[in-house]
């Protein structure tokens, strides 16, 4: 087991484009440096799509401007082509995330196009980067499953990492967007992974749609994975399963982890003031479990006459 | 990791119990024998306890006359003292569980009395047990930590593990009554406490408080435990946090096994009926991701024109 791990916030893009309603340009900026306050080193700040296709990203110029300085803090931001590659490079962005499905359904779901297309199209982004000395990584979407077609051949994931290798991407997230992922297959999965590309640093991104994010997640650190997403107060859904828990939340994730022994570099007691007061600006609440329960080391006080009991 | 996991049903005892609103009779009755269509073959199927410290479970004998017949179930109920241990052999049950808490401070909140003590009072159930050649199997709740004391020193449960095993109980459930246990702690403390009691046959308790149960359910696993309680529709609060969530859903369970490739010998499908079944007579969510999300089966039809994708 690591005893370090990193996680990404993605609230700020896959959380907010998650919610129907607009949320003012400030908030979003204060979330984020609320997040900042915690401790947090690394967000996906934002995706720089075509605001029809995600209005509620619409401001992603003004969010990186009021939030780019934030000292220390890694930022990345998706991109869907090279319109918003272009954009998030403008915007003084270093960071770019690029996005496969492992299936053609998702893909054109998602992207409208095959991933084999969709891989092609991704190539002028690539270049644009490096040209600007700008980092890219990619990831790899419905890895674990996908809602249409079900289990992810494993020689379709093999092949997505070839071709993202060949780009010369070197980070690689695998995305269990639909929530699809279990611990047994997680662990097997990785395994070989790591084994065919010893040089490919993974993350992943979980959801916690069937109750199996942490569980994926300690199948992931027994593989010393050391990269992983989550969201705060849990935002962001499923749009296949409307009401159901999307990604997993970042306090949930800081707890299970500093329960493991495992650090962060997050104050876990700030981020739960966070969590709680996203939940009261989207004026609904997420999926948290430690906005129910409160984390482990909060002890009741001991029944009557019994306070020097266990001492 | 093994293939075959045996599920014991804790709702009738440990979800009814926690229900604030008397459910009659036969709607218990009715759902046990649903339950059981389901394929489910051991039930907690409830507690003889005093009808003033839990008025919910007053009808034990009632309920148990109405399903002890049912075929090739192994019913167990929890009898918290001699009385109620005259009760459940009176009633037919062939298998007491006996509870003690890891600390002095659980142990006197919910059995007024100190662990020491509570073992001297469990020794004339067991010798009433074995005069009726019924079965006894012991549990230590708060086993994982302990809401006012935190962390439950290991020794402390060995002691416990000792004890029950002088008085000749050889099935031991750890419980983790308050969700306080994580992973990695979960797969430590079992590999210990196998390589100390090879004799002893763990089952597992876990409440899903804080988002862990799935997740402490596979360290067991990967330790060989193929004993597990869950509760249908995740029936079962935490008297520590209201509106938390309890013990682990039966349904969430046996999906994720299932996905793991391991069987149960329960009908996933039917369970989710019934889970739903129970949520809408007690008027009350529970705590169960199938609920909301369904099985990683189900899948979605492919968007218009992509029927033939990934085939």
């Amino acid at each position: 087991m690591p005893s370090k791990v990193i996680l990404c916030e993605v609230a700020p893009r896959d959380g907010f484009q998650a919610e129907p309603v607009w949320i003012q340009t400030e908030k979003k900026v204060h979330i984020v440096r609320q997040l900042f306050q915690t401790g947090i080193q690394y967000m996906e700040i934002t995706s720089f799509v075509h605001p029809k296709a995600i209005p509620q990203l619409k401001d992603a110029e003004e969010v990186v401007r009021h939030t780019i300085a934030l000292p220390g803090v890694q930022f990345r931001a998706l991109v869907p082509n090279l319109r918003g590659a272009e954009r998030a490079i403008e915007a003084g962005i270093k960071k770019l995330k690029l996005m496969l499905s492992a299936t053609d359904s998702h893909s054109l779901s998602n992207a409208n196009s095959r991933v084999e297309e969709a891989i092609n199209k991704h190539l002028p982004i690539i270049e644009l980067a490096n040209k600007n000395q700008i980092k890219v990584g990619g990831s790899i979407s419905v890895a674990f499953g996908c809602p249409y077609e079900g289990k992810v051949p494993f020689d379709r994931i093999v092949w997505i990492i070839n071709r993202y290798q060949s780009m010369g991407i070197s980070e690689i997230s695998l995305a269990d967007t639909t929530g699809m992922a279990n611990p047994r297959q997680v662990y097997e999965m990785l395994g070989e992974l790591r084994a065919l590309f010893p040089d490919i640093t993974f993350s992943m991104h979980f959801h916690n749609t069937r109750g199996m994010a942490l569980a994926n997640t300690f199948a992931a650190l027994q593989q010393g994975i050391v990269h992983f997403d989550s969201s705060i107060a849990g935002l962001g859904g499923c749009p296949y399963a409307p009401g159901a828990s999307g990604n997993v939340a970042t306090e949930d994730m800081v707890h299970a982890l500093s329960e493991m022994g495992i650090d962060t570099g997050i104050h876990l007691e700030r981020l739960i003031h966070v969590a709680k007061e996203v939940e009261q600006m989207l004026g609904h609440d997420g999926n948290s479990y430690m906005l129910k329960a409160g984390p482990c080391s909060d002890l009741h006080k001991k029944p009557e006459g019994q306070e020097k009991l266990g001492e």
